[in-house]
């Protein structure tokens, strides 16, 4: 009888998602007359720019014309979408990433479980706590783990608290890991990482022959100039690191699918014997075995967005939802509630007032002020005591939010 | 430092079709001016049918209202694609497929080769040779197998022959293995299953806890109504079989992105400690934790096949290759070659003229014809001294490369 990937049973409970899905719908069964406002799952609510979308319709009109036809694409993603990549999100940054060490893929969640693919058994591999919930569970899935401790801790990952105690900066690991996870902006804390904070993990990686993998999903929400938007705006990050982009949360493409990923050339590992081997052509290989690339239409669609008008519209998607994080981060300091985040980065981290359990405050808030977050131990035993809000709503909600939340806790 | 995946190491040459790439590209630029006929991936050509641009045009617009616009979707697709598929893919043939047994994702190559992550080591696999690559090199970079040997074979698969000689029907292995691929209508060779040949595998399998991993991407090609078109037509199915699908070759979907993976309930494996499991959860739970779905246009355009003007359509376009197919067949008996496939499917599968080797077949064709197809030999060794040639091209094309044909082999 065919045997299963053990690994999986390891995991615990629902993926945080599917396991709020689950109680808001047993509160809205209860109560089919609550208008529930979800700050949960940071997803996007604004339409799509019109340039994005005036582009996709021309793409759907090229696919109804012989002659324009596009059938299989090249697995890495259209030259015309990796070119303009490379050009405005990094060389015009100062980054020296070519076109061709750009992976087009439909999602970075996907990247970022993905490339595990690529690696071996034995490596250690280091996670901030509290963390995206996809860096941990397809490192169990692939066997990479132990099992989970009482605090949903998995064996064999090496942890890196972000607190407010050490001010959501993650210390330099004080052993050898293989391959570290950052994300920044983060998720779930919304806190950025500085050149300085970014340049001690380069040079950390260079010394100890570490792979960063880096996800710069929400780089687009940067409004410090000094705070880099990509790993490789620090010299020698070529060397120790894979980068993760998608436009979900600037072009708003959560629902229509379009991610990258950066494999520098220069990036290599070890094959079990020992040798230096280079990374770039595995991912390639990976990617043209096991991915058809992205649809043609979400690519012409994605290229738009590097267009002046595109640029212009974007911008003004982003500065939208920036203002609906003031909004909420003002709104929640009025109230004495303590805030981090939401000024570089779509999302609020809270600390629960009066020292709640994260799931407790969930339910507080679902309860009395019909408003839906993501508890913070979802994210790690670290985030235990804070709690995440995104930005991603209508302003009148938003606002409506703000409204309830001095009722609920106020 | 990093260790990789040495498994990769193990994948012979590159990937068949950028290596028919590479050896096309290399022939155009010595000779700039040659038309060449591309007969080789099986990539369709002709325009997407105006019902499902309609659909596209219109989720385009639906992404520009607030009211509409759609974010993050169902990981496993959503229910107006779900539905339909169920109803006419499957409950309309009398297989008892439900909504929530189906995947929709963004490719048949993709799926075929994620379904490893969900099971474990140690499994006894079996392919038929000849096979198409991703099933053996996504098994290889799983750890699934040893190295390869002289003719291509990977050490630990089983590898059941499918030839002239047995007509192209998969001998039942003689012994017991937990998986095994099949593809019906076949790539590379064109050829079917008849219900006799699935009872018998699905009986074998229940005999032996076997999951059948049944690649069906090419079942609306067939024209025979005594082929079943899903191996859930055959009793017993849904208790040993997963099956993939695909919008690509029917709707002409390659440069689109749509496919669909069917587990079934009562599909069950075993843990390490030999307890039942089931095997729908753990898809679940990958394709939650891995991927993101499907975008909705992809999906609103491939429901639109669903519709009765876009079956019309969908069945002109098959209907257009199946007579490329059969205008290849004819010519190419009409030259003495035999030829098997190209009814029931949109491959030609013919053995080389004075048992040329493949490759040289290749080689020939291209330097005499301007013609490329692909060699048997790239699908395993029992492939040797055949060739494929698909029907997907333009029929002005397809008149052209008979004629070339003729003066090349005639």
């Amino acid at each position: 009888m065919a045997r299963i990937n053990d690994h999986f049973l390891k995991l615990k409970a629902g993926y945080l998602f599917p396991e709020i899905g689950r109680r808001v719908s047993a509160f809205c069964e209860e109560n089919p007359d609550a208008n529930v406002i979800k700050l949960g799952i940071g997803d996007v609510t604004e339409p799509l720019p019109p340039a994005i979308r005036e582009a996709m319709h021309s793409a759907v009109d090229e696919m109804g014309d012989r002659e324009s036809f596009r059938g299989y694409g090249p697995e890495q993603g259209y030259d015309f979408l990796r070119d303009a990549i490379a050009e405005s999100d990094f060389q015009a940054r100062g980054a020296d990433i070519s076109a061709d060490e750009i992976f087009v893929s439909d999602g970075s969640k996907c990247d970022s479980g993905n490339i595990l693919d690529i690696f071996g058994p034995d490596n250690t591999i280091a996670v901030t706590d509290p963390v995206y919930p996809v860096y941990v569970d397809t490192n169990v899935m692939a066997g990479n783990t132990g099992p989970a401790d009482a605090a949903g801790r998995y064996g064999g990952l090496v942890y890196i608290p972000v607190t407010a105690d050490n001010e959501f900066t993650p210390a330099l690991p004080d052993l050898k890991v293989d391959l570290a996870y950052l994300c920044y902006p983060n998720n779930p804390t919304g806190t950025v990482a500085s050149r300085e904070t970014l340049k001690k993990w380069v040079d950390y990686a260079k010394a100890n022959d570490t792979i960063i993998l880096y996800d710069a999903a929400y780089e687009s929400y940067i409004t410090d100039p000094d705070i880099p938007h990509s790993i490789f705006e620090i010299e020698g990050a070529k060397d120790v690191a894979i980068e993760f982009r998608s436009f979900s949360k600037n072009a708003g493409f959560t629902g229509v699918r379009c991610a990258l990923t950066v494999v520098p050339k220069s990036l290599q590992g070890r094959t079990a014997s020992g040798e230096k081997t280079d990374i770039h052509p595995l991912w390639n290989r990976r990617q043209s075995t096991k991915f058809n690339g992205v649809s043609y239409i979400v690519q012409k669609g994605a290229a738009a967005a590097y267009t002046p008008e595109g640029k212009k519209q974007v911008r003004e998607l982003i500065d939208f939802y920036l203002n609906n994080a003031r909004l909420l981060r003002e709104g929640l300091e009025a109230v004495g509630v303590k805030v981090y985040g939401g000024v570089n980065a779509p999302y609020i981290w809270l600390k629960t007032p009066d020292d709640q359990s994260s799931w407790d405050f969930f339910d507080l808030l679902l309860q009395k002020g019909h408003l839906v977050g993501t508890p913070g131990s979802g994210f790690g035993a670290s985030g235990e005591g804070y709690f995440r809000l995104s930005a991603f709503n209508s302003r009148e909600n938003v606002e409506e939010a703000v409204q309830r939340f001095k009722m609920a806790i106020g």
